[in-house]
């Protein structure tokens, strides 16, 4: 079988971005191939499984004949439940005409782009965040424009300098993810109030990339599409990937306005027809049946949280955060590279992994460094990983450090 | 909750185009609440269960843990055995590096038109043909030209007279749907040679959209993709949906050049990260394991493809061919629309469904009409529909064709 010509190849596909962080599972997998310990903490994967009245309910449906196709926007008893779940979460009244049924989280992000940006449009954007965000706006024409964190006393907080220097008159969308990866970020409530009024001052629709919302170890999860007059410009991404261990099931929704539900709709009878049937039944279940399983899921998550960033903050030159939510770590390790000498993120990653058999994220993984940035931070996962081994992993770590 | 500002909405999406048919779908289940008797012909769903044999791969599956992500192009043991079950009946060295599992059948239109397509090129398209082609090339900027089919002596033929009119040097890619929805027509042996030199010659990289190639009574499928010099410039759709009765398991799979697999890979990982993660365990067992249930599917089609053709063929005013392959009738019924007296096609179609419960698509479903059409054209579904209802339904429509 030939190559292909590359000459045939689309110029958007030049604009196509990726998930770079799968470059650094094959690096782990190549390392561990060679007889080497290797500890996952790079994965956003979970080694958790479904919980089994989910997998049941599926099953139950497969027997029930569920294996044809569907709604385009997905069965009707998901899209009732799910709305419920979120008004009732959101303080929003949601029905069924706002959840339009997606095979996952992320093609949200995708159908939001096309849905609502055209090309020239500017689009702000979290970097460090999610890299699909900024694959998607540039491949599809428009300019993407990054935002940052900074650290606050407790946790990253928005950057809203940059968020007011990036913003012109052509913006016309916004891309925020509370409850964010990798910073593990989460907006206190002045903070909401300001990015809705930022967003209402400049006229911008607003995707909530609400992915963890449900995996929170203490107090609530609040919305931006909560607030006054900010539902009707707000697409929300939920995903049953993670508070049910779901990620390999492909499934999750956009909660919209009626108008853009029914667009992103008929985004789905082009893209994929509709989502798979029978899962939607084991989703469902999840939603209405015994809760006794995501809970489960959250407490072991918050163990290897407690874990791990107990171990983290007695490391020499690194200094980390414990949110309330996500799965993530996004440890300042500026002074942990200065002490071992290496100079550059990549440099870091690899003496940790051969010397430690400890896989970690950077930086780099979520966006393109921003000009001014001083700080040097890593991602660390524990969805992927027990407690044993993020203690030992991160013990190792810590006795490189020192030495 | 409100509804939406459609200003917001971006200028591409009144170029998006959508499956008509689901308001036949709708129209006719309306037609039966009230009461009424309905003879399912409309739908290109199938009322057949999916093999035992894969259900049970699947569910062990997820007993295995197979809930997790995989990778973005698809599991490799279901990429190999893809590969050589397309190399041995394409006559064609495919490897799993050709392969890209996809969510379905379908998402590998977008993905083709994004990979290959830039705004302004042109596309030659079937016209009657699947809707989603025309609504991706114009959604995605590109300039839609279609070309349809005649009427031979044994079933349709290519209107290369069409083609040859449509074609000019902006023209970059062939959408060509052997074996096709709605006409049934499929290419003989000449037929092939003369599209694949009119795309060497015109240099064309081709979308085969072989869905149906599993679904045939006599004979073999033939491919475009088998042609000398062919199969480095065509990108093969690949479902799972037909030949497994898996229609709402949604898989499927591009099949292409390295080169072009990769990039549509690159796709998947922005659009929805992978195809589900356990379903493609059930696939693996449909190609790899016991074939009786595929055979099985085959030989209830035949009989209510045998059952249909027999009665609509005594149906004043109809002519009807038997296709070899597919699932879908494409009977010629412009002496039955002057019989009756019926000005449009939508008139033939409520007029059918209010006086005897026979509901069909008509050719409108599949494109806008061309300026030359003469004749007119409906088609009838049998997937969906057992031999006792196609016969009880049929008999229904020609009694009152004959009044």
């Amino acid at each position: 079988m030939t190559f292909g010509r590359s000459h045939d190849v689309a110029d958007r596909i030049a604009r196509l971005g990726t998930e770079t962080a799968f470059a650094v599972s094959a690096e782990a997998a190549a390392w561990q191939e060679k007889g080497n310990r290797v500890y996952p903490f790079h994965l956003g994967d979970m080694n958790l499984p479904t919980p089994q009245n989910i997998v049941d309910a599926a099953m139950r449906a497969i027997g029930d004949g569920k294996t044809g196709y569907c709604p385009n926007a997905g069965i009707f008893p998901l899209r009732e439940a799910l709305a419920a779940d979120v008004s009732a979460s959101h303080g929003v009244a949601y029905g069924p005409q706002n959840v339009a049924i997606q095979p996952g989280g992320k093609p949200v992000i995708g159908k939001f782009i096309l849905a609502l940006m055209d090309p020239g449009d500017e689009v702000l954007y979290p970097n460090p965040g999610y890299p699909i965000y900024e694959s998607q706006i540039e491949f599809h024409g428009g300019v993407a424009k990054p935002y940052g964190y900074v650290e606050g006393s407790a946790n990253f907080e928005l950057d809203f300098g940059a968020l007011e220097a990036q913003v012109t008159p052509r913006t016309k969308l916004l891309v925020f993810n509370n409850l964010q990866n990798p910073t593990g970020a989460e907006s206190s409530s002045d903070e909401l109030e300001r990015v809705a009024e930022f967003a209402l001052r400049h006229d911008l629709i607003v995707l909530c990339d609400e992915a963890y919302w449900d995996i929170r170890y203490s107090g609530t999860s609040q919305s931006l599409a909560s607030l006054p007059e900010m539902s009707e410009r707000c697409v929300l991404l939920y995903t049953f990937s993670k508070k049910f261990a779901m990620t390999g099931w492909r499934l999750g929704a956009a909660i919209a306005p009626t108008l853009i539900a029914d667009v992103i709709a008929k985004l789905n009878v082009n893209d994929e027809s509709c989502s798979n049937h029978f899962v939607q039944y084991g989703a469902l279940e999840g939603l209405i049946g015994d809760q006794s399983g995501p809970r489960r899921i959250v407490e072991v998550l918050r163990e290897r949280r407690d874990a791990a960033v107990r171990i983290l903050n007695t490391i020499p030159g690194v200094r980390c955060f414990s949110p309330e939510a996500t799965f993530y770590l996004y440890p300042n390790v500026t002074g942990l590279m200065l002490r071992k000498g290496v100079a550059s993120y990549d440099e870091l990653r690899r003496a940790a992994l051969e010397q430690t058999g400890v896989s970690f994220c950077t930086r780099l993984h979520f966006g393109r460094a921003l000009p001014d940035e001083s700080e040097s931070y890593v991602r660390f996962a524990y969805s992927g990983i027990d407690v044993a081994d993020i203690e030992e992993g991160l013990g190792l770590l810590k006795e490189w450090a020192e030495q």
